[in-house]
C-alpha cells in the first residue's frame, strides 16, 4: 500500500496504453517482469493488458493466476470494453474474458463524446449509458472492482456536458467506483482541462481519475494539474510510453506529486528506486533510455555550464531544483552515469556485499565500472554480471569454471536453400582440454550448445540452466552494421532467473561474454550453496 | 513579422541555451544554418550566443554582421552578462563586447534571487541592481533594445519578493523593455508559477517574458500558462534542446499557442513548415529526431490500435487532435497484429497505392501479412518492406536486382584473442554469376560488405546507399538463443531514408533478408526515378 493507502491511486498502464507505443512488442515474459518492477515501486494498480482481445494478454493473466506473477503492492487490473450494442452481458464474450483473468479490478473503457458514440459506435446515448451500467453491474455482481475509463472525455462534456455526465452517471450507479476522465487524443492544456476536473467534480461528487496523452506536451502537467483540481486517480505509464506522442511518464508524475506537493504517493523508500527501474523498463521495452528525461534521465542533473561548476559544488541546492539522489539519480559535474559510490554501495547491500568497509574495492569497482559504461556496457539490467564484478574486486570469487582456447562459427546459406549454423569450442576445465562441436538454428544457439557439450560433463549443475531470453541492442548508431553491440543474456536453473551482460563490436562474442557469465554467476552460486549446505 | 506584431515575441534561444544540451556542438556555420531555418519560420528574435565569452559566438556575430546572415522576419540578439560588481560598465570588456557584436538587442541576465546574489556572486542587493540598471542604461544610451533574463526568479521571488521585484525594477529603470521571469531550474508546476506571473505582472505593470526549464516535464505547459497569466514574450529552443532535462520546445509551444489559444505568433504560411524545419534542426545537431516529440514527431499521428482503423478511416478528425497536415505532419497507421483491410488501405494510399480499386490483391495482403506477422515479422517500423510487398501483389515489381546461390560466414575467436570475422557471397546479377569475399567487424557487417563488393561494378546506385541503423529484436523468448530474431535496417541514399525488415531463427540469415528488402527498395526507386525522368 501507499503511504496514502485507497485515498490516492497511482495506476500504471504501461502495460496496455504504454504498449501501443511504436516499436514495442512484450512477450508474456516481458510483461510478467514489466509487472514485478512496478509493483517494487509500490504502485497500487497495474493494468496488463486486454484479455480475450491479444492472446498474448489473456496468457499473461492466466500465468499470473498460476502464481508466476506474486504482487506485494499492486493489484493487478484486467483492461476491457463495455458489453457490444444490443447484445445480453452475460453472453459477451470479451467481459467473460475478463471475468476469465481472475483480475480483482476491471477497467471498462467507454465512450464518452457523443459524436463517437453516434458516429464511431453507431449507436444511440441511451443505449451506451446501457451498456456501461449493465457491464460495471455484472462485473461488480461478480466481485470485481471496476473502474470506467470514459473515453475522449474533455472533447465530448465541451461538445455536450450532459452526456458526457451521464455516461459517469451510468457508470456509478452499476457499482463503479472511479470515473477517469481520459484526454484521448491528448489535445488539453493545463487551465482548460483543470476547470474541466473541477466542474465534474462539483457536479458529481464522484471520485475522479486522470488519464492524459502527450499531443501537447502537457501530459505530465495535464495530470498534476487535475490532482490538484481534484482527481484522486492517475493513469501513467513507464517513461510516458504510448501511442503517438504517449502518454504522461509515471516518474515525472510521482516525481513532482512527491517532491512538489509533497503527497506521498509511493512508500518512501521507493523513491531513490526511480532512476534504476526507469532505466530497467527502457532495456525491457528495447527502447534507449531518454537521456533528458525529467529526474530519471541521464542529463536530467547534468550541468555543462563551465562558468558554474565550482558554485554548483559548493551549493549544489542553489542549482538542482531537487537533491538528485532522492530519485536515485546523480548531478553529473560529479558522478557520471550509475557508478556513484553510493549507488554501488547500495547495489552491493542487495547482493550481501559489505562494501562501506572496503572503500579500496569500492574505488576501484567504481572506476571500472566507469570504464565499462563509458563502452556502451550497462548493468542496469544485468545485476548477476554486477555481482561478479563487484566479488571479482573483493577476490571474493574462485576461478571461472572454464576458460576458452578458441571458438569458430560457421554459417552457411547454401545454394540448396538449406542454412546451417556450426560452431566449434575448444576449452579447459576440470583440467582437460575439451574440444565440442554442435550445430544450431544460428550462430549464438550454435555456440551455446557447443559450449554446452563440452562442459556438460564436467559441471554437474549444467543440464539444469536453460537461456530464459535474449536480448540485442545496438549502440551508437550512424554507423550501421559496425556499431557495438550490447546482449543481454536471461538464465534461468528452474529456481531463480539471472541476467548478465556482454559488449562488443562483433555481436557472437558479445553474445560469447554474456553467456560466459551466465555459466560463471550459476557456478558462484552452486559453490555457494555447497558452502552453506 | 508575426501577424502580432511586437505585441507577442517568439523569442528562440537555440543557438545559446539550446547548445547547453549535453553533445550540443554547433560549428560557426552550423550556427548561421540555423538561424536561417528559425527566421524562415518567423520567429521574432533569434538569440545568436555570448561575444566575448564564446569565441565561436564571437565570430557568429561578425559573420552576421558582415552579411553572411540577412534576417527577413528575426532580429538578432546577443546574451551577456551585466558589468562585473565594483566596476564601471564603459569599462567592462564583456559589455563591450556586447556592443561590438552589432546585434540590434542585448539580453542581459541578472540574478534576482538574493542567496544567489549573496552566495554565488557574493555581493549585495544594492550592488547587483546598480550593475543591472548601470549595464541597460549603458546598452540602451548606444541604442540598444534590451531585456533582462530574471535568473532563478521564481525560487528567489518565494524566498525573498521585494529583492527579485527591486532587480525587475532595475532593468525597467534603466530602460529594459521586456523582463523575463526565468525558471532556471526548471522546479516550476503550471498553477504555481502562474500565480507568481500574474502577480509580478499585477504589481508592476512591466512587460513580462517567460523562461521555462524542463526539469519537471512542464516546461511547455510552464510557458503556456504564464502566457495565460499575462507574459507577452516567450523563450524556447527547438525540439526543447538545453541543459539538463531541456528548455521549452519551440514547436510545441508554437503548436499549443496557435492551434489551441488562437493566437496567430508565427505567419500562418509556416506552421505548415514545423516538422520539416524541426527534422533540419536536429540533423544540424546531430541528434536523432524524437519520433514521439508533440505536433512534429514522426508518431506524433500514428495510430497502432487495429480496431479502430476503420473508423480513423471514416472520421480521422474524431482521433487526431488537430489535422496533422497543419502543421507538415501526417497521419500514419501502423501495421500490427491487428491489421486489417481499413489500414491496409489506408498504408497504400501513402505509398500512392490504390488498394481499394483492386480488391482482391487487398485480400491476398492482408493474408499475407498477417502470415508473415504470425511468424514474428512486423512491419509497424519497416515501411518500405510492407511497400515491396503491397506492390509485389499487384504485379508491379520487376525482378529483384540480385539473386543469391549462397553465402558462407566464418567468425573465428582465435587462441590469440584475435576475432575475425569473413563472408564469401555467390550471387547472379546483370547475367553474372560473382563471387565476393570481405572481412567485417561482425558476421552481419562481414557479409554487407562481401555481398557490396559482388554488386558494385554492376549497381550503379549503390555506392550511395548506406546503413543508417541496425536494430535486432528476439522474439518467442522461453526459448533462448533458439528464439526467432527479427532486425531492422534503416538505409539512406543521402536524400531519403528507408527501414526494411527481416525475421528468421538465425540472425545473420535476418539480417540477410532485411538487407536485400533494402536493396530492392533502392531498386524500385531508381527505376521509377528513370521512369520518372
Amino acid at each position: 500500500m501507499t503511504t496514502l493507502g485507497d485515498s490516492f491511486h497511482v495506476y500504471d498502464t504501461t502495460l496496455r496504453d504504454g504498449a501501443q507505443r511504436e516499436g514495442i512488442s512484450y512477450s508474456v515474459n516481458d510483461k510478467l517482469v514489466v509487472a514485478r518492477l512496478l509493483d517494487s515501486l509500490g504502485v497500487g494498480f497495474i493494468e496488463g493488458g486486454w484479455p480475450g482481445a491479444l492472446p498474448k494478454d489473456t496468457e499473461f493473466f492466466a500465468r499470473a493466476a498460476a502464481g508466476d506473477l506474486e504482487l506485494k503492492h499492486a493489484q493487478l487490473v484486467a483492461f476491457g470494453a463495455t458489453r457490444k450494442a444490443g447484445a445480453k452481458v452475460h453472453e459477451d464474450q470479451q467481459v467473460r474474458a475478463l471475468l476469465d483473468s481472475r483480475a480483482p479490478v476491471v477497467t471498462l473503457v467507454a465512450k464518452s463524446d457523443r459524436r463517437h458514440i453516434e458516429r464511431a459506435l453507431r449507436t444511440d446515448v441511451a443505449e451506451n449509458c446501457a451498456m456501461v451500467k449493465d457491464t460495471v453491474r455484472f462485473l461488480v455482481g461478480e466481485g470485481r472492482r471496476v473502474f470506467l475509463d470514459a473515453e475522449h472525455f474533455f472533447d465530448g462534456y465541451a461538445f455536450d456536458p450532459d452526456t458526457a455526465l451521464r455516461v459517469l452517471e451510468s457508470a456509478v450507479e452499476g457499482g463503479a467506483d472511479v470515473v477517469v476522465l481520459c484526454d484521448t487524443n491528448g489535445g488539453q492544456l493545463p487551465l482548460g482541462l483543470s476547470r474541466t476536473v473541477a466542474d465534474v467534480v462539483a457536479r458529481t461528487g464522484f471520485r475522479v481519475g486522470i488519464h492524459c496523452q502527450d499531443d501537447t506536451s502537457c501530459a505530465v502537467a495535464n495530470t498534476i494539474a487535475a490532482v490538484q483540481a481534484g482527481a484522486t486517480h492517475v493513469q501513467c505509464t513507464a517513461n510516458g510510453y504510448g501511442e503517438r506522442a504517449g502518454n504522461a511518464d509515471l516518474f515525472a508524475v510521482v516525481g513532482n506529486l512527491v517532491t512538489k506537493l509533497g503527497m506521498p504517493v509511493l512508500p518512501a523508500e521507493s523513491l531513490p528506486e526511480l532512476t534504476r527501474v526507469s532505466h530497467a523498463l527502457a532495456e525491457i521495452a528495447n527502447i534507449a533510455p531518454d537521456t533528458h528525461q525529467a529526474y530519471v534521465g541521464s542529463s536530467a542533473f547534468a550541468h555543462k555550464a563551465g562558468l558554474h561548476a565550482s558554485a554548483i559544488k559548493v551549493d549544489p541546492e542553489l542549482y538542482n531544483h531537487i537533491d538528485p539522489e532522492a530519485v536515485g539519480n546523480g548531478m553529473r559535474v560529479l558522478v557520471t552515469e550509475m557508478a556513484g559510490r553510493a549507488s554501488l554501495e547500495l547495489k552491493g547491500r542487495e547482493f550481501g556485499i559489505d562494501l562501506a568497509r572496503k572503500p579500496e574495492a569500492l574505488s576501484s569497482a567504481v572506476r571500472k565500472v566507469k570504464e565499462l559504461e563509458a563502452g556502451g556496457w550497462s548493468f542496469e539490467a544485468a545485476d548477476a554480471s554486477l555481482e561478479l564484478l563487484l566479488r571479482g574486486e573483493l577476490s571474493e570469487l574462485d576461478s571461472p569454471p572454464f576458460a576458452l582456447e578458441s571458438y569458430r562459427v560457421v554459417l552457411d546459406h547454401r545454394s540448396d536453400g538449406l542454412i546451417v549454423s556450426e560452431a566449434t569450442v575448444k576449452v579447459h576445465v576440470a583440467g582437460e582440454r575439451v574440444i565440442a562441436t554442435a550445430e544450431g538454428n544460428g550462430p549464438v544457439h550454435a555456440l551455446d550448445a557447443a559450449l554446452r557439450k563440452a562442459l556438460l560433463p564436467h559441471l554437474s549443475w549444467l543440464d539444469r540452466v536453460e537461456l530464459n531470453d535474449y536480448k540485442v541492442r545496438i549502440l551508437t548508431d550512424q554507423h550501421g552494421t559496425d556499431a557495438v553491440t550490447r546482449v543481454l543474456v536471461e538464465s534461468t536453473d528452474g529456481e531463480r532467473e539471472w541476467t548478465t551482460v556482454g559488449v562488443h563490436g562483433n555481436i557472437v562474442e558479445a553474445s560469447w561474454l554474456a553467456l560466459c557469465d551466465a555459466l560463471a554467476h550459476k557456478a558462484m552460486r552452486a559453490a555457494a550453496d555447497l558452502v552453506g549446505s
